[in-house]
């Protein structure tokens, strides 16, 4: 049998119970069977329900959201989020999936695990299912960008993670903005977009509205943080909106014969319909630019959520993501 | 009979050609058989087809992208643009319908249309179906907003426009942001969400974030046109893609006998859920903060988004919006 895959799972400051998202810990583990999780969170929240694959360590402190970039990197420092990128950092565990703060988690990652050559901080990235293939998007939160080269390095990630991961081979990477023309948007997009032009080893596009992303227009999508997480809540949103809608749909017939007979076809289009839309909305968007799997999960994560935010890391273990990446930096 | 609704289109710059516009045009007057419509648009591209409620006011030049303020608001005086705008400053037609630049139209409307008191700016304003309720969201592109005080300014038209136009009495006012927490997002938000926070007048519930806008948290959504145009085209393309995803779905089934029992049925549901989809797709979103109806219209739209762009001024003008609104602000 293979090396198991720990995983270090942070749950300290979630909004439900620790117990709950066991629960959801455990569905992982009935899919990754090979997996090893261990729990950071107070010990009296869990003890009687660990079993064999899984272990505690226990840990009182969280990281807030009011703490400052210090506290969070010298001060405060018993944290679960510290417990956990520690292990990481020491290679006790594969992976580490945290319900904290994402601008904390990506300051103490990028503290202490390092970040491949020539880029100097890591991305939160997601792939998204388009109309006829996949697409990246990042920075989905971590960072507030203030400089072009720094988009210019998230769109270096992104094309690495597209590569390797993806097995695209010459990437077509956009920044997003509010409109495609050249003056559009803010000066950072305007001269990130200029830099972007003149790399020569990147296939730069041009700008993409974040009506167009779907559309196969590009396959790594760039964006800063702000505008990355108000895009992917957008998209977030709106599908569990449209999907409640159709619950509700399917719900209103049940009095009606005629409706209970196509129910189950109806039920099982419905179902290949969520399976695409399910993709979008699940919780877990992994770090890229790190010498670790850090998966960042929603605080306000449901069970089936924490799922698959393990499920999520798992499989950047699995696929050696972090190693990947810094190939091909190594290697540029 | 009743007075007849007098609405100037602005066609010129539009990618689809005039005549194709025309018959979107044509769908809306089928709706609105007491409208009056008059296209700001080459004469070549449309003569031979337009009939009695229709008529032609000729222009070549138009707004473009790349032109400056200075340009638009002085130098460039002849384009289509000024023309609509000129023509509803001279009360000559009640409502103007443009697929020029918002920044442009935003300047303009401003420069020739004055502002309800107290209000420096007008803003983009949009309703959407929520899950049990409609909620308005501005501003969602016209603006760069730089002062906390244009988004108090922003939240006092939503809620004229919710009170007035959407009938609902104490709307509750949020601010959308990447978190809800008090440190979240960029010092403009967070001064904006404090000075809100005072207002008396206001119900202020706080920051939303874009995946929660559908839940019924809020009445009025505020946000800077930045934000605001990403988490708009951000649902505009989830919804689009989700549709197709459906269309997929029925068509792939085409062969199968037990599909074809179904179809019918199945599409009476989509159907419903298809409608309920294109509230929030519409074409067309319009100005609050000016005497006079304006609307904007994507400059890609198709036929059936410039019917539904000139419903949208069609309804605006019979509603008496701009007065509406004039009138809260001059008895507050």
């Amino acid at each position: 049998m293979s090396r198991p895959c720990r995983i270090a799972v942070d749950l300290l400051g979630a909004e439900l119970p620790a117990a709950d998202l066991l629960n959801g810990a455990v569905d992982a583990l009935e899919q990754h069977p090979n997996c090893e999780l261990t729990f950071i969170c107070n010990r009296r929240e869990l003890k009687p329900r660990v079993c064999a694959s899984q272990r505690i360590v226990h840990c009182e402190h969280w990281v807030h959201e009011q703490d400052s970039l210090r506290e969070v990197l010298s001060e405060r420092t018993q944290t679960s989020m510290h417990v956990g990128m520690h292990m990481l950092q020491d290679r006790a565990v594969d992976g580490f999936v945290s319900v904290g703060s994402t601008g904390a988690l990506m300051a103490l990652g990028r503290h202490l695990l390092h970040t491949p050559n020539g880029i100097d901080r890591p991305a939160v990235i997601k792939e998204f299912d388009g109309r006829r293939r996949p697409f990246w998007m990042l920075d989905l939160g971590a960072n507030i960008v203030r400089k072009p080269s720094t988009l210019h390095q998230f769109a270096r990630l992104g094309v690495a993670y597209a590569c390797r991961v993806g097995k695209v081979k010459k990437p077509r990477v956009a920044l997003l903005n509010i409109g495609i023309e050249e003056r559009k948007g803010p000066a950072l997009l305007r001269d990130a977009a200029q830099m972007l032009d003149k790399s020569r080893d990147l296939d730069f596009v041009g700008f993409v509205e974040p009506s167009r992303i779907f559309d196969d227009t590009a396959d790594v999508v760039v964006t800063d943080g702000y505008a990355g997480n108000i895009a992917l809540k957008s998209v977030e949103g709106t599908v569990n909106f449209i999907r409640d809608v159709f619950l509700h749909e399917l719900a209103e017939d049940s009095g009606n014969d005629a409706a209970k007979l196509i129910r189950k076809p109806a039920r099982k289009r419905f179902r290949r319909l969520m399976k695409k839309l399910d993709s979008q909305r699940h919780n877990g968007a992994s770090f890229v630019g790190l010498n670790g799997v850090v998966v960042k999960s929603h605080n306000s994560t449901t069970q089936a959520g924490m799922t698959a935010a393990i499920d999520r890391a798992v499989c950047e273990v699995e696929l050696h993501v972090p190693e990947k990446i810094e190939k091909f930096f190594n290697k540029e």
